[in-house]
């Protein structure tokens, strides 16, 4: 089978379910070796198991493949620079158009070959911090970056990009955010369809991380990504108040509880926030984290001992993710007093999404307050969550803990004024 | 203190935070007693701990109430008799203008007394389930309201209100669409404000729930809550699709991946779903529910050994409120066999809540689909945690849970050439 499914090849693969006509596509390291993927021709990509394919026929044989020449990128003093840090995600790859398959492109002859406008924006360095698809980055991970970030900056380039997958590029942007300060703009960009597809929103989105990093007039680190789903323009997302809203589509990510810094155009920025730190001032990096913080939404019938086992299991916080105003059942009270009584940290955060957490209007929340349960403001879980890690990195005192999470650290708490 | 803090006193209240100025309020029986709450002038009510007070004064005193006196509500054959199922939550509640308190209202008698433009729509039955916050519902109650409901519609109405705090709702009302056959709208209600605030929405809801049961020409569970933060009109969510989007606005439901039913505007509904049940057909009850069931949020960082607690604990199912298309860091895949191999259904929803699940465009998602993990098309983490747990109070055998979850019972899944 092996000689069949050579990539690049057109073939006709049977399958119990059915018959599919495409090009067989080259894998990524990363993927695993059960399946082969071949390009239909409309254009989609399609799994299949190698165990249920009956039969195979090859309509092309491709023997060879076209070189690959990346394209030679001279630096040009008279532009701004930036550095690109790539971690993997859809947005990693460049278009073999021989084969339609996805490669890694980390050089940054390879990058500005695959995306050459990059090259009239700025001098692109690059280089690449690991290849993970987002779902598999863990906090750890976040530091890596922070403290690549911080490096780049140092060397006084004028913004940096970082590649990400898209499903945790949220959780990423926050934890950068409570981690960096910045002189600098540090854009967080991906891709939301793979760049062999002609949907595919790398390039733009690319292009735009480009405009925003070297001429952004603000210092703070930001989603751009997407902002409507035709290809016209891109948003800037707060990295605190970013987050993914939807499955597929290319302009899944959205601020919440919070005012987008701007929106771009061809290659030009357009503010729409009203208050925005400029360019300038420090840069530090402030990278502790207590990775022992767990994430629990409230539903009914949650029971009381997942609390317990989490106190039992040493977690040192808990970041709820409550009903409304900041609520849970009422028979959870008892285990998480318990919890607050053996030193673990408790915070609050709504599973509405949008509004703010208060705790003041009812009596569960009233109770809740008193237990110790730390309110997170107009925070999405996301980031109180990402917060919470950050703070008890920090301090593991109660009355320090609860100003430190309600005090605005990066943009993650608004101004009651503006959304009430 | 007690005969100074009397309900219905105007005081100032004096801590070390501050000083307050209001109106003693009544506390429901379910308040904690740590607390008074006053109204203030400006409408908004406060809690503040008893200990925490450092001096009282009366600046007018309260010894008698007036009496409350219910209007007597007569039954007129020419109108549509609907039943109103009381469980507690916000609405539950009229102004007592004396006190500015708020106390639970539950006879036809006092219900229309406080809202009287129920008895120019329908003849008003009224029924107290139990009188519980939403955030302490449980699935055993959703049981209960499911039996109440039958035996309401079995008695021939016209459309069943059930009015229930706002917190839990929607896990509500995905609960009764999947154990309600029903010829008649069930229509759940709540308020986002109390009845005694001046910018409640209990009354507009409760007479829209009204119109929506006593006129609507569809036949299943819906939710009517405000449609914007003004008072012109409320919007119809299908029960399977609404979701509980604000902390507070009284616009704070919307239906995600779906169809709003329709509209109501000066008690006139205006239908925008393509595609409606129209009154009629089959009343039946299939309330069987294994309670047994976790839904896990995954978030960075995550550890494996939760879903092998999960597992240890004899859980049956754990939904599993996966990232983008439908993913899970590949560190949990080891535990996820685990639980599958020892006959937990594991099943997946997506924490973006727009959009559709499809674990077939990455490896990460086909490796999950190999281990048994079964997709839930484009419903809400909430109504596949609900359905899970309905499926599995069905048949405990994978394949046949496989194709419950994936066929749709409900309106939970849409149309894939509606929204993509």
């Amino acid at each position: 089978m092996d000689s069949k499914t050579r990539p690049g090849n057109k073939v006709v693969v049977e399958t119990a379910e059915g018959k599919y006509v495409g090009i067989v596509m080259e894998r990524p390291e990363l993927a695993d070796k059960e399946h082969i993927v071949i390009k239909l021709d409309n254009g989609y990509n399609i799994g299949i198991r190698k165990d249920k394919i009956t039969k195979i026929q090859v309509l092309e044989n491709r023997t060879s493949h076209e070189e690959y020449k990346p394209k030679k990128h001279v630096a040009d003093p008279s532009k701004p620079t930036i550095s690109v840090l790539a971690t993997g995600g859809t947005i990693a790859s460049r278009v073999d158009y021989l084969t339609g398959g996805v490669h890694s492109a980390f050089s940054a002859e390879e990058l500005v070959s695959a995306v050459p406008e990059l090259e009239e924006i700025a001098n692109i360095n690059v280089k690449q911090v690991f290849n993970k698809f987002s779902e598999n980055i863990v906090p750890s991970d976040w530091v890596k970056i922070a403290e690549e970030t911080y490096k780049e900056i140092k060397k006084g380039v004028d913004g940096v990009i970082i590649t990400h997958g898209t499903d945790t590029m949220h959780y990423t942007s926050a934890a950068l955010s409570f981690m960096l300060k910045t002189p600098v703009p540090i854009v967080i960009t991906g891709a939301q369809r793979s760049s062999d597809r002609g949907s595919s929103d790398a390039a733009t989105n690319l292009i735009d991380a480009a405009v925003a990093a070297s001429t952004g007039n603000y210092a703070e680190v930001c989603i751009v990504m997407h902002a409507e789903s035709a290809d016209t323009h891109t948003m800037i997302h707060p990295g605190t108040k970013a987050r993914k809203m939807h499955t597929s589509r290319r302009d899944a990510f959205k601020t919440i509880n919070g005012e987008p810094i701007g929106t771009i155009e061809n290659r030009k920025i357009t503010y729409s926030r009203r208050k925005n730190k400029p360019r300038g001032g420090e840069c530090g990096i402030d990278a502790k984290l207590e990775e022992k913080v767990f994430l629990l939404k409230c539903h009914p019938g949650l029971s009381p001992k997942i609390i317990d086992s989490l106190t039992d299991m040493g977690y040192k916080g808990i970041l709820l993710e409550g009903t409304g105003l900041g609520h849970t059942a009422d028979n959870l009270f008892d285990s998480i007093k318990k919890a607050i009584d053996s030193g673990t940290t408790v915070a609050m955060a709504s599973q509405t999404l949008y509004g703010r957490v208060d705790m003041n209007v009812y009596s569960t929340g009233r109770r809740l307050l008193d237990l110790g349960v730390i309110p997170c403001e107009d925070m999405t879980a996301e980031t109180a969550y990402v917060k919470l890690m950050w703070a008890l990195g920090h301090t593991k005192d109660q009355a320090r803990l609860k100003e430190i999470m309600a005090t605005n650290q990066a943009g993650e708490i608004s101004d009651r004024t503006l959304f009430e």
